[in-house]
């Protein structure tokens, strides 16, 4: 199985890697394209059906399509200079799991689907799950035909300079109604796994989490010239925010991080007119949540007000606690035999469909926990166990 | 005076300004290309001599080029999104004192010439009087060829597209010999003069001020699954330096700025690799000004360990105390009545200038003392006191 990973795997770590070993792999980008010429010449090479639904998402058949089909699958696209395993591990897996059943001779009783989703990451157009948002109707096509990439590109001029009508975009009742369950396998984000002893576990909830957008505002002037007194400058409360926010993670017990920033005009000799800010914050319930990120808005709010700034808070996104099923975990963990449950602070395309079809997601281990970077790494063997175990659930699901 | 500076002065504010109202003038891009075309036409319509020299500067000759001439200008790049007076108030007022002295019929015992250097701010380059540091051999040509602007275009790959040979960049003694003496007028960039209820006033020091690059490194994580003790986060030493160069600032009376941020991968759920900051500092002296960054770098270093996370602090620029000849000063105080003395915290092409012929700098009033912004401004009549300022300069400096 080791050697038919390596076999799948390796080829795919060619397409949109950087210099610096790191992806870039962006929806309807040219490596994301590149991705999905890959994913096609995988479904044709096994005899699968290729369909790629209204909403750019990709799935490979093996029978006929729907209804009732047990799905598996994750995504291909990356953060900025991302890692190779979050999201491809699980499409490669299911391939891999698929021909392992074929190889048993197992006919399955239902439709057996590999599926890619499109822009997972949110890298590109800044909403996370975007594929599986608009096929379940959480996004308005509206919205996102409006999203803008950082050089101001929209997803609809991305779609048709790809070759992809963005007019087909919203909820497919179609393409959804297929889906019996599904199955997401992804590489670990953190070490539980490797504290545990244990290649591969289950999830049990996706902690709570959102993405919020901190403007502040002041007024450009000269850095060389300014009194001090006579500064309005912005860069100030955004640095008492950041130190904010990871106070109230600790404080709370939740995670928050700011790892985007835009100033402009962003010149060394420059006092910014705005420092625009993203903080990421997650935590175990939704109160805990809440609690956080009213502590970071209202330091921001008391430095600008100190300093004569400004600063709006605005949700750019809130996904609600998953908790995915215990009545399909069980049925796993029976065939699986003993496996950690974890939590995850991580979204997933798995986290969206579990709002309409039954879902669950394995874990493989990931030795340093690192995640949305080069470094981001799996061994092979536990790539070879995650198959394995991804395999014996299809067969479980799709024959008894 | 009025009619004639509205008549030279509004034309040029139609050239590299955005939406917003602010200038994108930059070292050899279209909005630069298309101010040499108007200093080009200006001096033309004028008879007189155009010439660029081999660094990218403009001259418009009175009179056979040099030797021992009086010249006077300024610059016509801004930083980005800047205001519309920095720079080109002096080369207008330049072309307007000649004019003026031609309407009285002086005729100069010396050459006069009107100057335009290239990238003073070097907003595009990130080294500031690029075309008086390359003109003085203050920089070296092998250095300025490599610079790089955001996108990775080299300052030699910028000239070659502009038509302009970077091969020829250096020292140029030719120029520079010509030069008996140099007179900068500027808007003046704080509020001195409108305290001081004049429209015109002399340059006595210019500040030491530099630049000071700090990379904090960390390690690419995943936002949402790495727990706050496994963190690497070069984010957080990053916001306590921002706040510390204020309170150094503050401190020693000098002047501290953050403007300009890249952060690495820059992404709403990834933990960065790299924050680069840019320190701009200034103050009274050398000596205070080493201690300001030396107490900045210090705070830099105490939180990356803390955070272990790592900082490199490198000076990317650094001009020391100018102190314009107080001889020459003099003088034109004697022809011009009771004008005060200003010390700058702003570095010009004068003060490079100042280390190799005898320099003066006039300044205009700023009622807002905005500056390096689109709202920047400088009431017409006080622009006209200038003019009228400059052309006693340059009668008394070229006929006397």
């Amino acid at each position: 199985m080791i050697d038919r990973f390596q076999a799948l795997w390796r080829p795919l770590l060619d397409i949109g890697r950087a210099p610096g070993g790191g992806y870039a792999r962006h929806g309807w980008n040219d490596a994301d394209l590149a991705c999905r010429e890959w994913f096609a010449e995988r479904a044709a090479e096994r005899g699968m059906t290729l369909d790629q639904d209204r909403n750019g998402n990709l799935w490979a058949w093996w029978g006929e399509p729907g209804p009732d089909a047990v799905v598996t699958g994750s995504h291909l696209d990356s953060v900025p200079n991302g890692g190779a395993y979050d999201g491809p591990l699980g499409v490669v897996s299911g391939f891999l799991a698929a021909d392992a059943l074929r190889d048993r001779g197992v006919r399955p009783a239902r439709p057996v689907a590999v599926t890619a989703f499109c822009e997972e990451e949110g890298a590109r157009f800044g909403v996370a799950c975007l594929g599986s948002r608009l096929l379940t109707g959480v996004l308005h096509p509206n919205r996102a035909r409006a999203l803008t990439d950082p050089d101001g590109v929209t997803l609809a001029a991305a779609m048709r300079g790809a070759g992809a009508d963005p007019d087909a975009l919203g909820r497919d009742e179609d393409t959804l109604s297929r889906i019996g369950v599904f199955v997401e396998l992804h590489i670990e984000q953190g070490r539980a796994l490797t504290h545990l002893d244990a290649p591969v576990g289950l999830a049990s909830t996706i902690w709570p989490h959102g993405r919020w957008r901190f403007d502040f505002t002041g007024e450009a002037n000269h850095a060389g010239t300014t009194r001090l007194a006579d500064r309005r400058d912005p860069m100030l409360a955004f640095a008492r925010t950041v130190l904010a926010a990871r106070t109230a993670a600790g404080e709370t017990g939740g995670l928050a991080t700011v790892g985007r920033v835009a100033v402009e005009p962003n010149g060394t000799n420059a006092i910014p007119s705005r420092v625009r800010a993203w903080l990421d914050a997650r935590a175990a319930d939704g109160a805990t949540l809440d609690r956080l990120v009213a502590a970071v808005a209202a330091e921001a709010d008391e430095a600008a007000r100190e300093d004569g700034t400004g600063v709006e808070v605005v949700a750019e996104s809130l996904s609600p606690v998953v908790q995915f099923g215990a009545a399909l975990r069980d049925r796993l963990a029976g065939v699986l035999g003993p496996v950690p449950v974890l939590a995850t602070g991580a979204g997933h395309d798995a986290g969206i469909l579990s709002g309409f079809v039954p879902t669950a997601m394995l874990f493989v281990r990931n030795p340093t926990g690192v995640s949305h970077a080069p470094a981001e790494h799996a061994p092979d063997e536990d790539c070879a166990a995650g198959v394995a175990a991804l395999a014996t659930v299809l067969e479980e699901l799709a024959c008894r």
